[in-house]
């Protein structure tokens, strides 16, 4: 008898999975981290502010958890999955546009030219993004962005990009919401994008996604029924401090506990320990060149690049107290086994 | 003994207040409400939403419902209250403001020139609700609200604000939230204004408090702490299809029922129907000129004006099956008793 994957999946959850898991987290509710700081800071922070009483003590609808995506909760090297699928998706409706294997940047995505594109700036890639994300209905673009997430593959790592979720960072989730958290996904990647998968890949639902958004328009379908369409225009850039302002739009309040890996990250840390009391900021330190990359302090980057964790940025975390999470020491594992589902995103 | 105000509303709370009130709501979730077709389309809405294993059973993650605040949730006649609020606070700032004594549209307000203010139009008022919602802390502004709420009266009806709130509007949200909906204001006044008493006023958290927005601008304070400052320029127009547009922006899915009762609602409704399946769509019709209002499809206003309830929004809500709620007939009761406190917006 052949069983499909989703049956072994299945079956395994339920024979000897979800159960056991629970239970071996009563006693450790983060195993893929290793003991040190990072960890401990965690843990403090969640007992602290849950315990009644406690001079700590968070009320419910003020526990609120921020994490940037890229580079904090999976993989951001060698290039942002939402450019890949910027790419995909011109080369897919490309022939609507015939004038685009004349065009720049758009020829040089079509021609496969790999010495162009390793050089575009983020002015080369805006256009490619506003033609690749606009002009189709909300419910389309999610669509497109599934299709291709249920398809495409990290180029070192060759597995599909929810796979590529960091599993320590699914299980602080988890461990937060556990806690009456509500986890949200504060990302520079477009809202609408991350939105389609969010729910699936990490139980975070669409209402706690922030992200960069496009305008939409308000139109009719042939039925008469209201409906939205992307326009090519930037309403938010949730980048640096537009992260900490898009927190306060949609929240209303500061976060508890935020956690980055760049310079992109810095305000929405900064926003949060500025809410006063007790609160939890921590930065992820790709220094495991091994089992995912090492880029950071070291490079020299300048402070405005976002997706750079750069020394200056280090220092900050050094003086204002914030954790520094080192993959290679802080992790004991990175990915979870493929094929396997994520560490329960349980909603 | 002289009791104070707070003490007898605690006292009569306790002794034969929210008891028996929650025992009485087991038999009629909505005793405001007189019975007929709005009444009885809320109460079969909710029961086939609810009914696990019904054909139009809701999962809870999306149970969302809109709320329109001006005209539907409380009183915006004579003039809205946050163009109150601004007149005030206008008279409150100007000294730092000596221009001000002799500029137009704030000369009018400052000299009490009750012919002019009458005649302000929109873009009268987009000066001094700009001059008044900017220029300060986010946390600086939402004090001032409440600061002038806690005094602040009705000029036909001499109560205070929350006062004014639609006691059949507030059953009908805790009746939702009793049945795991979200209540969301999605409202064409300032966010931030109505976030300020959202919380006290209908137990609603700010996270679900939609409204028209302005930009924010990070910076630090003395002490290096990241703060944000309301700045003169629009960013959210709640109102129109701004409304859906925003409902997507902050929730991204379509609102399973939505209350409102004007045209500037019209497009949240719309959105709310266009989402399929069971939907509750209803409009407040202020037919009552003796307990509140008598304005809507009489008037022969145009479809633009926000505020008023055209004849041609009134045909739609008969094209497509949306309830008119006609506050003289479906609603026994209009405002709570003098004092008391609203009828629990418990969380």
């Amino acid at each position: 008898m052949k069983l499909s994957r989703r049956a072994l999946i299945k079956g395994s959850a339920s024979v000897f999975g979800w159960a056991r898991l629970a239970s071996a987290q009563d006693h450790d509710p983060l195993p893929s981290w290793n003991p040190g700081p990072a960890k401990r800071a965690i843990v403090d922070f969640v007992r602290a502010t849950t315990n009644k009483g406690g001079s700590e003590f968070v009320p419910v609808e003020d526990r609120i958890a921020t994490f940037d995506q890229d580079g904090t909760t999976w993989v951001e090297r060698p290039i942002y999955s939402q450019v890949l699928f910027a790419f995909a998706r011109l080369a897919a409706i490309a022939p609507q546009h015939p004038q685009w294997k004349k065009t720049q940047p758009f020829q040089a995505v079509l021609d496969h030219d790999k010495a162009a594109m390793e050089k575009f700036t983020p002015k080369d890639l805006e256009p490619i993004i506003m033609a690749t994300h606009s002009g189709l209905s909300v419910e389309a673009f999610q669509k497109a962005v599934r299709d291709w997430m249920s398809t495409a593959r990290h180029p070192r790592f060759n597995r599909p990009y929810p796979e590529m979720v960091y599993q320590p960072m699914l299980e602080l989730m988890r461990y937060l919401r556990a806690n009456q958290y509500r986890t949200y996904l504060v990302t520079g990647g477009g809202q609408d994008f991350v939105r389609a998968y969010a729910r699936q890949v990490y139980g975070i639902p669409p209402d706690q996604v922030i992200g960069s958004a496009l305008e939409t328009r308000y139109t009719y379908n042939g039925n008469g029924q209201g409906m939205l369409i992307l326009e090519p225009k930037l309403l938010l850039n949730n980048n640096f401090s537009g992260k900490a302002e898009d927190i306060y739009l949609f929240v209303g309040k500061h976060p508890r506990a935020a956690f980055g890996n760049s310079t992109g990250d810095r305000q929405m840390l900064e926003y949060t320990q500025a809410g006063g009391g007790l609160r939890l900021m921590q930065l992820v330190l790709h220094d495991d060149a091994q089992r995912e990359y090492a880029y950071g302090p070291a490079q020299g980057l300048p402070g405005t690049t976002i997706g750079t964790f750069t020394q200056e940025l280090y220092d900050e975390a050094k003086a204002r107290g914030w954790t520094v999470i080192s993959m290679k020491n802080d992790w004991r594992t990175i990915f979870g086994a493929p094929g396997r589902p994520p560490v329960a995103p349980s909603l």
